[in-house]
């Protein structure tokens, strides 16, 4: 038997809401299995830094760097709360996990189920992934500003580049397309004006491509990209793209395929040195929370991320058939958190 | 009799064939008016830069600045052609043009027709113009690379604003919202990653909301942004943005709106310093060129851009009601370029 020690940070919002569903599903999927799961529970978010005034501290970061790998729920506090005012719990917890942890790759599938009502008229077969750049680009916080509040402030915001990163990100996304049906990847950016680092991007992804002659590769300005991604998902099989773009084109990706309270995402650092980390791609929605109505599917599905990540394939697949065929059978009716979390882990219990 | 000086730019791809339908439109909305067009017309694209290896000279800039405004097709040349790797028409060109003529309001309304297919299954009432800033942000060109070409390349992009260049596409954004029925206002940016760029943005946008008390403010990320730009995008009025943002939301915009093929621009110079440029949104499309298929439409909608720039509200105004007209009635027929030109410019006949 061997253990997985499984850092839990259940967050702020509807996160402890759905984390307690997948948690369940979690269990589901790998009772009387090889693996077992020890949880430790982290006290982080919008709620921990009104209480104590901390966002994340040297000794959490060190504690979660312990485990093998994190599920997160959702940060984030009410929007406009003043006493949040002077803390970006986003970047201080979120993007500070992402970028300490080397979650270099942010990977984000995107499939829309049958069952599931996308806002698309025609979408056809949507069954693509997003390989997000995760720890350069203008998420860096390379950004300054002078004469802040004069008419003569200037604010800059610095996108960084490496080929150290570009290179390795795109050899995932290769590997991930030559290991799909479709062998198709998309190389999304906007080498017309960033000539610099679409320059690398472009010339990165080639290099790598002479290694992968089964994969079929195309380009695609950022712009395009969301043209296609409402008037021809389905061409799409993955795409490889910087870190502020993946994250504008996993929005849409979600919204096209039943809304992002499907969206599940890792964030993976595939050398193993730190441990990768399973959100759902939807926030706190402190609108909703303690109401028991968010919807815990995307929780669930990041639960089968984190499966397939620690090799538990089989188990993976036993999640995401219970959710499909949950999400198949669902129709109209709305289900509290708990019900949908009951009827996943059930369905999960039955495939055994 | 005013006479305008009208630089016009073909440019390459389908651009001659849809500016020469633009060209019949604006005869035809102020023939027998108190306004003439002077045209001077400039051959300025790839074309050119292949048979002289210029892409857009101080002579070429001199003399486009003695105009009053700008009609442009599209540039570019067809993608992947070795001889153009050196040149970068998009860059040299277009952006050259924004930014020396100090285009700083990028203005792109996005209506869907009566008659006009959307992707969206039920798209509602779709009618917002987005108010792109044009002269700074990633656009600025302040990248730079170092050990290019080796493992250790670092490769930059700099986002520069100003509280200059800000506030006064805000002002420009918040007089649009004024006079508008709604009169709501959407900030769109990344404040939670971009912090400082995205305080500046939001500080100003606070500021002169002060001034427009009729008008009502919110904010979006960007990543969100596009979600709503699929689930609802008729809570749209007036969006305003960077320049980059901007891109992305304007091809998605069009996308939901019937395709780019009917989106139009204006490169703005509200201080009227420089001649003002109308263009459509699409590109050269060089794979359909010389075929006569193009659609014309968005080319035309830029003239009514042009016309209302000018202070030719009642031309504008023809040219809108016919092309809605036209619209309306297309159905799934397939006209040639010409034929929905004359078509256009028929309908604007009778409106007289
Ligand atoms: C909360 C925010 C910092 C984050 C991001 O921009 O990456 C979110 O939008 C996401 O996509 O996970
Ligand atoms: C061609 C390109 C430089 C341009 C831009 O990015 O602004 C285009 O996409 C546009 O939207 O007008």
């Amino acid at each position: 038997v061997r253990t997985v020690k499984l850092a839990v940070i259940p967050g702020d919002g509807i996160g402890p809401e759905v984390v307690a569903e997948a948690l369940k599903a979690l269990d589901a999927a790998t009772i009387g299995s090889e693996v077992t799961f020890e949880q430790t529970p982290f006290s982080l978010g919008a709620a921990r830094y009104l209480a104590t005034g901390d966002v994340l501290t040297d000794d959490d970061l060190s504690a979660i760097k312990q485990h093998d790998a994190i599920l997160l729920g959702a940060v984030g506090g009410v929007p406009g709360d003043a006493r949040l005012a002077g803390a970006n719990i986003e970047r201080g917890l979120l993007l500070k996990l992402r970028f300490e942890l080397d979650h270099y790759v942010n990977l984000r599938p995107t499939t829309l189920h049958p069952g599931v009502t996308s806002p698309l008229a025609d979408p056809g077969d949507v069954d693509f992934v997003v390989v997000r750049e995760g720890t350069e680009g203008p998420y860096v916080g390379n950004g300054g500003a002078i004469r802040v509040g004069t008419p003569a402030e200037v604010a800059n915001e610095v996108s960084v580049n490496t080929a150290y990163g570009v290179e390795r990100v795109v050899r995932y996304a290769f590997a991930a397309a030559s290991a799909r049906p479709r062998k198709r990847l998309t190389l999304v950016h906007k080498t017309n004006v960033l000539v610099f680092a679409g320059s690398l991007w472009k010339r990165t992804v080639d290099a790598v491509a002479a290694e992968y002659p089964e994969v079929a590769v195309d380009y695609l300005h950022v712009d395009a990209a969301t043209i296609f991604l409402v008037t021809d998902p389905a061409r799409f099989d993955v795409i490889v793209t910087d870190n502020l773009f993946g994250d504008i084109l996993t929005d849409l990706a979600g919204a096209i395929s039943g809304g992002i309270g499907l969206a599940a995402s890792g964030n993976i650092n595939p050398d193993g040195r730190f441990p990768s980390m399973f959100e759902p791609v939807h926030g706190s929605a402190p609108d909703i929370a303690g109401k028991g109505i968010a919807d815990p599917t995307a929780a669930i599905l990041s639960v089968a991320l984190l499966l397939r990540h620690l090799g538990r394939a089989d188990a993976a697949a036993k999640v995401e058939r219970a959710v499909a065929d949950d999400l198949a059978d669902r129709g109209d009716a709305r289900r509290s958190t708990a019900a949908v979390g009951d009827a996943i882990v059930a369905r999960i219990g039955a495939l055994d």
